[in-house]
């Protein structure tokens, strides 16, 4: 039992009071905007009259806490969140505690203690996979919460960041045909993720766009893992007509690509044009340094560290899924079509 | 002031007390191993008579946390190093906040402040060239320090991590000499911090072991950053007479030398041998995956965290400088000279 709340005033109680259900106080607390004018109102005067205070509340004078929770750091992209996460907190005079739960029941469960013990202000995760159980637990303690979300999850009850992955999947597809690429590979990733699928139709319509037609052939699955491109570039360019240039759906399945390339004994981009999604480090010191469609993961961590502040003080939240926009960024791995007999000449 | 302490015991106090000076109670207090052991029992004494408690002291009933500090998030390594820290200190149930400071004054104020208020028990410093003053003012904090240092920094007045970077030096060395190479370049790494200077002399001590000549001309002087490996590669290849192999001081510039090999016309390994030092993810997605000396980042975080810990609950830490061990990883990037002129015949 928290020094800041009453043990009487519960979510519950709230609601019986108020006449709605315990999840339509929780969006009220959650800052969520899907939440009719006069029951929000109803609900926010009866939380004051109460005096509710969301456990985890800020004690007086305590620096603020905000807790940004991964799966695993091993992603390529964690530290690209942390940093947008902990600029915008830092500047907000708030602490960022960085956590992975490693997909394990017992670790979630250590932290959400550990949430409640050092009364964090609010969450944001970084998880494509969130525990349903994780998740109910995390709402009962009503601290704010935001998911960041490169790899596009499905809708959530909490407000999520994204990428715009189809318009990213589009303008990379776009790259290519405009160098002339007329059979243009596309490396998927798992395909129960939305990013996946988004990235995917991007590249459709960049064909369509481009009067090419779709040829399923041409779209190897990967795991968004490095080995799993190297095989997809091995099978694409065994086919009867490969492909002169290759698209995969992350920058780890891109340089993959390249090992697939080399091992057939080709080159980027002279024998095949490259092009990555995610524009992680890796890719800009990859050889030759590798054309990608840029995703602003720093910039949606600061805004998640924004959002979940601005929830924190009890602000609406304007929409329940932003997207930040992606753009490509050209370096060496492309190049036009033509190119590629003439470079090849005399080997 | 803080309600954990009264105002009047100061380590000034203690150390008037004791007759001794007040770096001496801080290198009680931090769990120093030099100090006198005489000195220590009385110092220890009058703490515990005068009832000290550290600022930042553990609360009743708070969750534990420990602030994890870099310069910049942007380092490569850096998500290594969180992920031994936050599972070494989730396993105590602590909580890991991490924070940049940028190398601006302002934000570590900044961060002095709310590490104070929000009382953590512990902090671990990764940056090889810690501001004199914040030093100063985290020592008057009396909070335990721990510096994690992948690139070797001259003495602290408190615990360092490190990993062996002569030894890993000479492996790397060794292992080109085993393959038959006689020219092997090295690309040095900032002069100034001493990791540069034991890998460099592991080099020279490989080749030294190997019967081989220290040829200067070899060696070129990089800045741990890719596109100075790229300019090295072009400036060893362009030699009278050329290594046919060159080990660079960390993976970004090993990488870069791939690139310069590449913009020559070449290829690793047929052509050139290339060996890295680090072991980050980026080596072993590059094509050809790279052999490197693997430095334990996330094991040195870890073995940070619990030093610290250590050092919390007033142990003694039996060695100021600790350096783990580093080893070779072969990948693909190195192969024996001989096969260098049978694979490009016909080329």
């Amino acid at each position: 039992m928290s020094d800041d709340q009453s043990p009487a005033v519960t979510i519950a109680s709230i609601a019986a009071a108020a006449g709605v259900s315990v999840p339509t106080v929780s969006r009220v607390l959650n800052g969520r905007s899907d939440v009719a004018p006069q029951t929000r109102q109803r609900v926010e005067q009866l939380l004051r009259d109460h005096g509710y205070q969301r456990r985890g509340g800020r004690p007086r004078g305590r620096a603020r806490l905000v807790d940004l929770v991964f799966n695993d750091l091993d992603s390529p992209w964690a530290v690209e969140i942390i940093r947008g996460v902990e600029d915008a907190a830092h500047a907000a005079g708030v602490g960022t505690v960085v956590t992975a739960i490693h997909r394990r029941a017992s670790a979630a469960r250590a932290w959400l203690d550990n949430l409640a013990a050092r009364a964090s202000d609010g969450v944001i995760l970084v998880t494509s996979d969130l525990d349903p159980d994780l998740h109910s637990e995390l709402r009962s303690l009503h601290v704010p919460a935001v998911v960041v979300d490169p790899a596009g999850v499905p809708a959530l009850d909490v407000p999520t960041i994204g990428a715009t992955n189809w318009a990213g999947g589009l303008s990379a597809t776009e790259h290519l045909t405009g160098l002339g690429h007329r059979r243009i590979g596309f490396v998927a990733g798992i395909p129960t993720l939305w990013s996946s699928r988004a990235r995917l139709d991007g590249y459709r319509a960049g064909l369509e766009t481009a009067g090419l037609p779709f040829d399923p052939e041409l779209v190897v699955e990967g795991d968004f893992g490095y080995e799993s491109g190297a095989r997809a570039a091995h099978r694409l360019l065994g086919l009867a007509e490969p492909p002169t240039a290759v698209f995969a759906a992350n920058d780890q399945m891109a340089l993959g690509v390249y090992e697939g390339v080399r091992r057939s004994g080709m080159r980027v981009p002279d024998d095949v044009s490259v092009v990555g999604f995610d524009d992680l480090p890796e890719g800009r010191w990859s050889s030759p340094p590798l054309t990608t469609v840029h995703q602003p993961l720093a910039e949606m961590g600061g805004l998640a560290a924004r959002t979940v502040l601005r929830m924190v003080d009890g602000e609406t939240i304007e929409s329940p899924r932003l997207e930040l926009s992606t753009r490509l960024v050209v370096r060496d791995s492309t190049a036009p079509t033509q190119l590629r007999p003439v470079s090849r000449v005399g080997s």
